[in-house]
């Protein structure tokens, strides 16, 4: 277990030390520890960190501060991050797109040739908390096979959007919009648990519609959400279609499938609430439908209803009062950086 | 079957007659006749015109033109469409998105308190023929249960991306956040083939996993895209959801699930491609990904890989060339609403 700001501080420090400046090694902190704290655990340091800090060091990614502006408007901006870390990015695109929004009512900011973004809703929350409502969308990657295709051609493209309410936790919504996260994947295999159908296909873009182990990551390729034509795959590979437009070919960029291994393009939208209704009343609906949905009766079997956010919110505080939990290898993984760097070493709870 | 400009200029026609002025008509007679065209038949004149004509005598649709504008700001407009017809608020208020895109370099505009919005994907279209990206989202209906929750809170709720290629028909996403349409399980039910599982879930919400036949509509309420949770519904709930809160929120309005039979609420957006990037290049880029997409070779069994809006693209040059197919029975209705109002008869093909 770590404390939140315990972890904060050494994540800080390892970035400085990789030659970030101290606000975007500050920006990069709070990205991955917010992430770690919503229990998002696949895009926070535990995964992350170390690719990141690899990265770096072999020279993948530029620790300079600031990006090129490539064209701007009232209410858009298309930025080249110039291979600098996309959580480091991310925060200054969707402040950008927020003061746009404030001017004109919305405001679109996109990015292409970064390094990883890490968890998008991260960004979209950014906006919910200056009253507006957030969008992001991610081109990035080369594991998703489209319907009726024989070989990955998208990414897990996620698409993330975030809405404040009064009393409620906000709506956070991020999802990839392959079946399930390649992460997962990964996790299935090391516990040796089944995948299930319509998860993944074989090497032939052929879904797999038995229950069955996996034991080698490159025996099978990603399935749209959906899995199948008939349970609705078109939908999924569409929605990473629509992911990739927003973000790669509205940065002027080309998509992964065409130059793997480009790097991020990604899409921050804000939409100032104000613009559009009274923001007290914006706050009471969303209060009273997330409250509908989290008090609705729960089918048969099942414990209660969730919406997008929830679990997240009620994460972040147990995880505040009671620590982050990290496994292990990752504790060791900071004895070794942080001894490396010359830095403190983490502080654990016990 | 019958001509394209014969069923427009017919539909045109009793639109006037329900007191339309002749500009609307020609607007809903052109949204309705393209989405017949694309072969979007659950949307066109077979299964809709009959119900807006009912609508309109019943008093529930206000022929009358114009709008109220509720709020406005330089990339942003919320209207309040007093009960008019969505395909004839649609086209308006995308024009009325592109404007601001044009200026601003984005432009939104929601509408709330309206009819029927048809295939949103046309409204998408609008835009892209200007040059611009276009996205719709829609909350409309109370059909979809939650993930987890047993009875229906959300409408199918779709979600439409329009941009244009140079040589390669235009991208069209256009998708329900359901399973599969409500129309297609009334289809299924009268040629009494099984629903498949993951579409519908039953009066409990629990999702029905075996193929079997349905007989009366109102047994079964609809699933998300994803069907169960282990195949992602959580994330077609949240789609939905997203939707909901980018039409119905954003608009002021309140969510179908909190006030029933509340009417469509929509978001229009249309993103400037000048003000991003390079129009040429932009054309180009979705060129070399859409023939990618289409060239790419199909998994074993499948005859080709689509994209989403190139069987649509296809079909109206079909269509186009040799007519739209009707079934006698909608043939029949026209004979009847054409008497009814003292119209000449449509004229069919043969």
């Amino acid at each position: 277990m770590v404390d939140d700001a315990a972890l904060r501080r050494t994540v800080t420090q390892i970035f400085e030390k990789l030659g970030v400046s101290p606000d975007d090694a500050a920006e990069a902190g709070e990205v991955l520890t917010m992430t770690d704290l919503r229990g998002v655990e696949t895009h926070g340091v535990s995964n992350m960190l170390r690719a990141y800090v690899r990265d770096y060091k072999a020279g993948k990614l530029d620790p300079r501060p600031g990006w090129r502006m490539v064209r701007e408007s009232p209410g858009t901006a298309v930025i080249d991050a110039e291979r600098r870390l996309g959580i480091i990015i991310g925060p200054k695109a969707m402040r950008l797109a927020v003061e746009k929004a404030r001017r004109v009512g919305v405001g679109v900011v996109t990015v292409f040739n970064s390094g990883h973004f890490g968890a998008i809703g991260h960004f979209a929350m950014q906006a919910a908390e200056q009253n507006m409502v957030g969008v992001c969308f991610t081109g990035a990657g080369l594991s998703v096979v489209p319907t009726f295709a024989s070989k990955p051609l998208l990414g897990t493209n996620p698409i993330a959007l975030a809405a404040p309410a009064r009393h409620e936790a906000p709506m956070l919504f991020d999802a990839a919009t392959s079946a399930i996260a390649g992460n997962k994947i990964r996790l299935a295999m090391r516990v040796g648990s089944p995948l299930l159908p319509g998860w993944v296909t074989d090497k032939d873009g052929t879904p797999i519609m038995e229950e069955k182990p996996i034991f080698d990551r490159d025996d099978v390729y990603q399935a749209p959400l959906g899995g199948t034509r008939e349970q609705g795959s078109h939908k999924g590979y569409g929605f990473a279609l629509m992911a990739e437009v927003l973000s790669t070919v509205l940065s002027g960029a080309l998509p992964t499938m065409l130059v793997p291994g480009s790097g991020s393009k990604n899409h921050f939208a804000a939409y100032n609430i104000e613009a559009f209704t009274d923001l007290e009343q914006f706050k009471d609906t969303m209060d009273t439908m997330l409250r509908t949905l989290r008090t609705a009766k729960p089918a048969a079997g099942q414990e209660r209803v969730l919406y997008p956010g929830l679990s997240e919110a009620e994460e972040i505080q147990h995880r505040r009062a009671h620590g982050i939990p990290l496994h292990k290898e990752v504790i060791q993984w900071f004895a070794e950086c942080t001894s490396e760097f010359g830095l403190a070493p983490l502080v654990t709870m016990r």
